[in-house]
């Protein structure tokens, strides 16, 4: 099954901006990026890159200026089954992918906190992406209208991707590859003020 | 298996004021936490109430005015195997707390958002809980001190814990119990504004 990362070379990771700068942000990004790409491969598929932007990343790689709905529709309008997994979660384990490419249904969803889409399976060829809004929501009511039988995967490590200052929290307790390599780096700390734990920066190794 | 759940009865859900008043907390506090029982019966157990102060709630109660951690090592102290599942988890399916109870490992977590333990197994009469901090980082701690095995189990539906007023999505997308339907009744909507989906109130039913 062809298994595709979208991922946004130029601007990644926006909302972590004011936290980390933009060439941190970039590096991060790439850090998540790679630990992605080497969990797909432990599970025995081969990942191809999908990239706003040419990047030096050891994958098959599709390059597509268009937005992110437009550029993974591109590839889902001409490819069933298909995988399609979002860069930004450093804590996708093999056997978690495992089991969303397991799963039956001809939609597989694994849903994101706010209702978004981190990583789906489309084994109906009329199945289409709209990454704006609630897009798990969206998901399923498409599915429902092409007639495509629908699973969810339940998985916190599929469920958690990467955006905010938050989140970065997700990646110091439960990541032990290179993006959890990359904040401890950067100083990047666990921190505890108030209800959740945070992240806070103790220190900056400027090589990190 | 017992399988007990702990519940603040008098002040629950304090991170949900200014959206929620008082009287309202308790109530969407009630509808998760019946959820809860309902999802741990469905598994073939029979769910114990741990509470702060007595509540009308069918099953079986041990009122403990304690913090949490030291009401819950109260019972886990004295009890091998036990199942602690949170209150605040109206997402928890059988199906995922089936796989939490069947786990193997002497000490099964299951992690919420933010360095959190959600629910967990425990097999070994050396666990104590510490619910304070980075919990999910202690109790694995804890275990390898006392030569436990762990487990974690991976679960987006376990690992959403409904603190805050942007947790009450994930209740609007995923949810569909009691406290589903309690949000419905109160006039709670999924608003799109910046980058997850969060809430809002558009109308309000005095009798929610």
């Amino acid at each position: 099954m062809r298994v595709v990362v979208p991922f946004a070379a130029e601007q990644p990771k926006t909302r972590l901006d004011g936290f980390l700068t933009p060439s941190e942000r970039r590096a991060f990004a790439r850090a998540m990026l790679l630990d992605v790409l080497a969990a797909i491969r432990e599970t025995g598929n081969d990942p191809e890159l999908l990239t706003t932007a040419p990047v030096d990343i050891d994958a098959p790689t599709t390059v597509n200026e268009r937005p992110l709905t437009a550029a993974v529709n591109a590839i889902v309008e001409t490819t069933s089954p298909i995988a399609v997994v979002m860069a930004d979660l450093p804590l996708a384990t093999p056997a978690a992918l495992a089991g969303l490419f397991a799963a039956e249904g001809e939609v597989v969803l694994a849903p994101g906190r706010g209702g978004g889409t981190n990583a789906f399976v489309a084994r109906h060829p009329g199945f289409r992406v709209d990454y704006h809004g609630t897009s798990y929501c969206d998901h399923r009511e498409r599915a429902h209208r092409i007639g495509a039988s629908v699973e969810t995967v339940d998985s916190f490590r599929l469920g958690t991707d990467i955006d905010e200052r938050a989140d970065l929290a997700e990646v110091l307790v439960h990541g032990d590859g290179r993006a959890r390599a990359w904040l401890d780096r950067a100083g990047v700390r666990l921190s505890h003020e108030g209800g959740r734990v945070g992240v806070t920066r103790t220190e900056h190794d400027e090589n990190g």
